[in-house]
């Protein structure tokens, strides 16, 4: 492959071919198939909790893992234009900044579903924890993935537990109008229509769901 | 762990108590450091090619690595307006789609070094393959991460041998103006001041040359 031993035609070619990986050859290494597993629900139904447990149990195993949700993602990939503002000005924070109109939720779940597949394509399981309210952004992120790779797992709490739970006392400020667009409270939660799995999030308790998850993900000869 | 059993404020901290995998255990698993190994340079000066010689030859260690590149990157995370159109509509896709202004160059390297920090944090070594040809917006990326996990690596390649090699006939179309704002050629690269690792690659074969870079990670501590 050296430059000097070929006609500058022919070296030109070995050098741009790429020996890239292929994706079964790092799952075979991981010992799991890449996928994504989408956590959708209400804010405080336990998406996180959940997704963070599976991750825990995932890597008992030796399989690999990841999380994305709001800790992670919402401060860089997508910031609030109040986070972008300083370092790249107002013009830029303005344009790809997110906050919660619908437009810019849209873009939020696109991103993260774009994220979420570049980790499937790695070898890793990804699990998002986002609300993802709109039907149709899920949608739109299944459509990019084989249908033997993106599971959607509604994490099904009722409105009124989730209510009662208010960890940040978000819904509160929601009921007092104090937050606008607050899903389940004056924006619409689009619950899924045809799940891969349904998590009874208002009664068992988070661990308990986490292995239905693994057995699921069993089930599904994704940990083989 | 059961709702029933405990009165439900102590019931809800305990839910919400989430188990995150820490990064150094994902490491451990892994067998080496999550970073972010930062290729730049002018076009076929053999950036994606090196990167994709580093993964393979990471993979063969049993090391997890994977590249971003603009193959697996332009298609979805940061696809230009015109693959956005159809399924959010011109005005979503003029917003959030990416070109090749300076706002979008900026907007396309932060999104890459947002999603390579996350790979990054799974443990993993991010390896990206980007021009990416202003030093402002890879000195932003590195003022995310700590200085012990992320590498810029100069591929550096004159301009005359890239227009040579000019495997897509990209610099002819830039040199005839049919391709505006092309680095470069209409458009400034600005080479790197403290590179951490420098590779004449437009002397010696990739293969080399990734070999260079995999001595660099273990001399680092990325590898151990």
């Amino acid at each position: 492959m050296s430059e000097s031993k070929k006609p500058e035609g022919e070296n030109v070619e070995v050098f741009w071919h790429k020996q890239a990986v292929p994706r079964y050859l790092k799952e075979q290494l991981n010992g799991n198939k890449g996928c994504i597993v989408w956590f959708t629900g209400l804010s405080a139904s336990g998406k996180s909790t959940i997704a963070n447990l599976v991750d825990h149990k995932l890597h008992t195993l030796g399989k690999r893992s990841f999380v994305l949700d709001g800790d992670n993602v919402r401060h860089h990939l997508n910031a609030p234009p109040a986070m972008l503002r300083e370092k790249h000005g107002e013009e830029f924070a303005k344009r790809f900044g997110l906050g919660f109109s619908a437009q810019d939720r849209e873009e939020n779940i696109r991103r993260i579903g774009a994220v979420a597949k570049l980790f499937a394509e790695s070898g890793t399981i990804a699990l998002t924890a986002f609300i993802s309210p709109y039907r149709i952004d899920r949608d739109r992120v299944r459509e990019t993935m084989s249908p033997t790779d993106f599971f959607e797992v509604y994490v099904n709490t009722s409105l009124k537990i989730c209510e009662e739970r208010d960890p940040k006392g978000l819904y509160k400020k929601a009921r007092a109008g104090e937050v606008k667009g607050f899903t389940g409270i004056d924006d619409p939660y689009e619950a899924p229509l045809h799940p891969d799995l349904v998590l009874d999030a208002g009664h068992k308790d988070a661990d308990e769901l986490a292995d239905e998850v693994i057995f699921f993900l069993k089930s599904k000869g994704i940990l083989s």
